[in-house]
């Protein structure tokens, strides 16, 4: 075990840091030495999450009993605004992971009008990189930050950022239809997230104002050198992991339906967990539920000179949890797919 | 009873038959005096369907051992392209409600090409009403054939015909991103409405081919005066009933929001069943189950000069059989709202 | 609406409380005159509920604050414990039905050990009646304080009372394996009952420690003039609403199986809401989704000389409110399948 | 890949045959190097199993067209009946591993009178060795024919075997109420299996008819030395995978609950699999999602002299593809938790 990555789970007691712990466990190159959550301090792992029972764990500490120098990574899935606090006050040799929302928009502005008040590190905010692994694997390689983008940036960004790169596509009418598991949601008590509420129906949220939009729009941007808007429409489904974008999309510059297919399959030709859906295959979050993988669908609109992107990911592996990992495995200069082989289950 | 409306129900053994069944069966002016279903002719249909084991119906026969002249309305539940047949062989005076595609699109053409064969009845084609009752109750009041709309046609114009009518959006960018319960495929044997297969995951399908376009798209035209073309692109979501339509659209004409939400408030005022959401409200498929409304909610979208309409129906009852018996009332005078005011089952 | 009954609902910003609302809007002879919510009081239900929100109904209000003159019956949906001090203050000349678990146990020492605390209400104990229809009516006829079942001993003891009367079976080695939607646990925020944690699996809660089973044991032993203990094992299982009972027994008395059913069927034979299920049919929630009715089938055990009783019920229908309405039904003198009259909603 | 186990997949295109190419895929002592499905014959596995594409497999073939040179392990996951044809025309040196129900039962009058037929390959039948693992380890690790056990079988027998094996319960009156998810059906086109009739519900089936008793009586026959009778009750549960067991029992020969407790912890405690749950803490399926551990839970009953035994296993992995692998990894001398780490996936 020596020769192991130590890494610690901060929050371990939400779905995201259970999720880190399920995959982490089996890494061949991790050892996991600390997990924190603070409202079950001193508890067993298993004791929170019945199904991780049977591992060998370090008991649930507060993160304030941390001992850092018993771990090389430490991975953020706590709270949005809880991280940047912890995270200026940890060792500065301490490569983070984060998989919570502190680090991910780089402005400050944004940052404050999206999360309500200032950024408690903005220091910190421009040494981050954005950890989109296929889009940006130099900068992770050699980060002290990688903040790890959200669910829904994710699979929209893995379907978009070779399209509007080619400018193949109108950016200022991007329509990204979403839709999400429950578990995205996180562990917390909601009523909407009750099984009784959200069960059986479908229901729109957050319509035009959930936080995802402008890490999708900051993404696009940058790729563009100018900022846009884009529609981003979110529905809860009845199911608990998976997640799925629908992508309504106007061609740009001459480009046909089929330039699309071809840029994505050329963008992720030698990606070990992105792939382009073969003709005739629609992607659905069956296909990846549990995976690290995405897979992306390229189709024709009825409307001529329109097309439909559907993009399909669990929103806890490859949407947090799973490209946590991946940016480790990169940032430590590991097989990029070690401790994520695991096939989607189904059914 | 004598004074109630006889009722024959073809195609009982389906979905849409029995739920027709259920409504009417309650129903303060109808006998359900016919049921047929052809591969359960002989059985009572408390056998098809054991929720509807305690009433009192007719034993299920072929149709071609029904006796025409004990009903005075024929309900169609029929496969599609079954029943032009059977209706081109009825007595001409009796009223005809059709819940199968076969009477919904009026230009043959249109409806060869998307059927794949030419109209069995395409004398009846001029003939028959589209049943959408908000939009056509006059015509539905003399009418003797009536083709009840498709279940997404009838969340996706309820939405949009106020809004074409008052040239409020741009026609040629229509997005209906859709999405149904798995009940709106049937109750035939197939493989991805299995439990294990639809269950726990979300997956698109017939984008761009999918039948209830052409029909959106006619009704569209008609009040357009033009052909147009949609985007529609349907999700099988897990979970029985439900049909939710996210719409994304262009504002024209210098329209506003608040005037689409206008149009649409002034346009349902007076209906017992059409609802636009208020504000800060959000329609779901939970709020309609099992009921005969339809819930219209409008929003503006992040990116200027567009809005989001979302409507949510049950697709057996207001896209189905509610609306069946919602345009029965229309066409022999009954109180519009009789035997369709079950609330919705929640949760 | 002279002539209506005007009920007030206390509680009804709880699943118990919505599906009263349901059901008594619809009820020919109710007014839904008065109904609280403590911490949604100054709200409209349709906030509460959306699926209520376009019923006409008077504003929730604390408790505190109604007009109890305003009101000839009372529903009592609160959480238990709060009933009793409530109906304690309650005008002598109202009559109660209660939906919680306060008033049916009638020992107070019983009360006591599983409920934790003294009873508050002492006095009124010994003048509830238990509501369990079928077999009370006459006392329930002139009840002032009618105590509902809970929704697990309305589906056991609906199957077992005319057994143990007829002493057919040992009810001494009563074992009820019972099954529960989720909505049995209510509204309030609890982790088991979010859709990530109840969705897609299946497990025992509460074994030898519900209470529900005391329940059973006093109405068992009022039949039997003597106490006696059961198994009672309750699952939670991933579906909204439905409960069903597997009830495995010991013939006694030289009973055959077939004297089991034959008993059931006479107990029932007049009753519009308990159905013995016919040879080859299983009764399973799906048939009774939504409404009043309860389900029982008898089968042969492979143990020679056991047998096995199923009942499936709606837990809030026949389990709680659709019972507290046919309880109100008796009591006025109404007819008593009145508003009850919803068919079961299926798929 | 030279030192790999080459296997072959006879019906891999059952839930059951995908589960252990899944799995079967990731163990690194194995090589699918034959998959036959007839009547997808041609075809690619991820055609036919979209969540399996991405692998690198044998096209699918029919059986008949097989080498069965090329493997060196034959597992048969076919319909019931048909795998006693093939295995007998095999060459008598390739290990079969069959998860169908053709070798489980040793008495041929047993075989016919619950399969409706004579056996086929009667010789072969008192070849088979039944392989549940944990009971079975040495005639598993020489055998040429292993038959796996039923998943419900699985669950129970590991409950049930070290307590009959230590008389500390009345065999003559043990109650197996059982509930499965909806995968136990298989992938085969059922009307009870679709989406809308298995959802939002449950039902009893097989009351007493079901295959999977016969078979538990011979296990415990066998430890007992004499013929015994159970009751055996299953359920359908709205999920897709997972199984639990809740077994009613009368204890025998002055045992306790605790020493019930105690035989199964003695039993187990090597076993890297099946585990005996803490105080406090009851089996759901939910643990077990996905991963080859089997969860055992006993609980005191309120009725004295009883107890309640749980045990939650995933019917596809340890009640069928995992058990399976295990028991190969048994008969080549492989670490038994070779490619069988996978932990549970929740939520």
């Amino acid at each position: 075990m020596t020769d192991r990555l130590k890494i610690g789970v901060l929050g371990a007691s939400g779905y995201t840091g259970a999720d880190l712990v399920r995959l982490a466990a089996r890494h061949p190159n991790v050892e996991i030495a600390l997990a924190t959550a603070d409202s079950h301090a001193g508890k067993e792992m298993g004791e929170v999450f019945s199904h991780l029972a049977r591992l060998d764990l370090p008991p649930l500490t507060r993160w304030q009993d941390a001992d850092w120098s018993s771990v090389d990574v430490i991975f953020c899935g706590l709270p949005h605004g809880t991280t940047q606090e912890i995270v200026a006050q940890l060792p500065a040799d301490r490569v983070v992971i984060d998989l919570s929302a502190d680090f991910r928009l780089t402005d400050p502005e944004t940052y404050a009008e999206w999360y309500g008040h200032e950024h408690r590190a903005a220091q910190l905010q421009g040494e981050a990189v954005y950890g989109l692994t296929e889009h940006n694997r130099a900068a992770i390689s050699s980060a002290r930050i990688i903040a790890c983008p959200g669910c829904y940036p994710t699979a929209a960004l893995l379907a978009l950022l070779p399209l509007a790169a080619g400018r193949l596509v109108d950016c200022d009418q991007i329509i990204i239809d979403a839709k999400s598991g429950v578990s995205g949601a996180g562990r917390g008590l909601r009523q909407n997230t009750l099984f009784c509420e959200a069960g059986e129906g479908l229901r729109p949220y957050g319509i035009a104002s959930h936080r995802h939009a402008p890490e999708i729009e900051q993404e696009l941007g940058a790729v563009l050198g100018r900022p846009i808007v884009v529609n981003f429409t979110p529905h809860l489904v009845p199911m608990s992991r998976g997640e799925l974008v629908t992508i309504h999309l106007a061609l740009a510059g001459g480009a046909r339906v089929a330039d699309l297919g071809a840029a994505l399959a050329r963008a992720y030709a030698a990606e070990p967990f992105v792939h382009v859906a073969g003709a005739g295959t629609v992607p659905g979050t069956q296909d990846v539920r549990g995976s690290n993988d995405c897979l992306i669908g390229v189709y024709a609109d009825r409307i001529p000179g329109r097309a439909i992107v559907v993009a399909a990911i669990d929103n806890l592996v490859k949407g947090s949890s799973g490209q946590a990992l991946q940016n480790m495995n990169v940032r430590f200069g590991l097989d990029e797919t070690a401790g994520l082989g695991q096939l989607a289950l189904f059914p």
